[in-house]
């Protein structure tokens, strides 16, 4: 399985000044471990020509590139993987379509959403919101530290935590059963990406160490 | 190859009384020969829903059904075939996914994009904004008929003629070398939808019958 631990979900407004691919490049120069491109606004040419040169820049990293929603461009650029929301294609769907080999999450932003996620089709879930985001205008209402859990109890694949989580909710997040963060705004648009990268990876690299001590 | 003469393009928000599929069913039994599902505001569940029905009720009448954009869906549900624009997904692209049976139309608004169309990967085009349309807000400038004629002209392709096409412009379009005209508002949103498509229809019959004498 992937190494969910710093996960960047890139966003084009706030990465207008640096660009999408050398945000990318600099997060995980910082640490990040998996990148995700989400861009539910642009054109799917746009779109897909941003998918192939980020393919290209992560290579020499080893690090996944995921494709939100749209399978079709997932499928063109050989992607490592998709996300899915629950208003974008079914999971078994998506699974079809791209093989059993790539990686394929989910959002999930309550404690049903965790049980009726199929543990056979998806490799991984993203919980949240956790807080009040910015970046998704259409988000759920934020579930807190405790609904976190909740839903974290409830089903058994990996998870990533979002929704405004920044370094100072790394400790708690990581107690209550969160296999990495996925950040947007904490990466995208800092003044320097790859220290904010490296600040959220130590505090990361920190919270598990304290957790298994 | 199919026949292009009274192609339907859905659009969401003209057909939200009678609904999508309810739509396409009426505008069929009144002679469409072609229905497009283009709904580029849409979430990709409800696009993918809206296409799953389409293609059940469209089936019995043999008619196809073209995906706009999503190539993903058009896999998902085994659409007859896939329209892209020019700022949707390379048509190369698409073709490498959708594989050689399935058809694939190219949206084409000028002469250089007419004579840059690959006629070895389309199928057809379709040539447009002929007048000024309210369906698209994104649209280039009108063509206007002399502007079809130019662009039909520069591709060897069948090519449907689009923008507020009505039953007028229908006999001077055939006359310019139009296959077939690719309609929103001429049948989505009319009191009587079958009406509306068999009155279009006719209109095409007839401008074919002059056309020939």
């Amino acid at each position: 399985m992937i190494d969910l631990s710093l996960y960047l979900v890139l966003d084009p407004i706030l990465c207008a000044e640096k660009g999408m691919v050398q945000t990318a490049i600099d997060a995980v120069e910082g640490g990040a471990t998996v990148v995700q491109l989400r861009a539910p606004d642009w054109k799917k040419r746009a779109f897909y020509d941003c998918a192939v040169e980020l393919k290209k820049a992560l290579k020499p990293y080893g690090v996944p590139l995921i494709i939100n929603d749209h399978v079709d461009v997932a499928i063109a650029v050989d992607a490592d993987g998709v996300h899915v929301g629950q208003k974008d294609l079914p999971a078994a769907v998506v699974r079809a379509m791209i093989g059993k080999d790539k990686i394929l999450g989910l959002s999930v932003s309550n404690v049903q959403e965790a049980i009726d996620c199929d543990t056979s089709i998806v490799d991984y879930i993203g919980i949240g919101p956790i807080y009040t985001t910015s970046t998704k205008p259409d988000a759920a209402p934020p579930m807190g530290l405790g609904g976190f859990a909740a839903a974290a109890a409830h089903c058994s694949l990996p998870n990533v935590a979002i929704g405004s989580v920044k370094a100072k909710d790394i400790e708690p997040l990581a107690k209550a059963g969160c296999n990495g963060i996925a950040v947007v705004s904490a990466i995208c648009g800092q003044a320097d990406v790859k220290k904010a990268a490296f600040d959220l990876k130590t505090a990361w690299n920190h919270a598990i160490e304290s957790k298994d001590r």
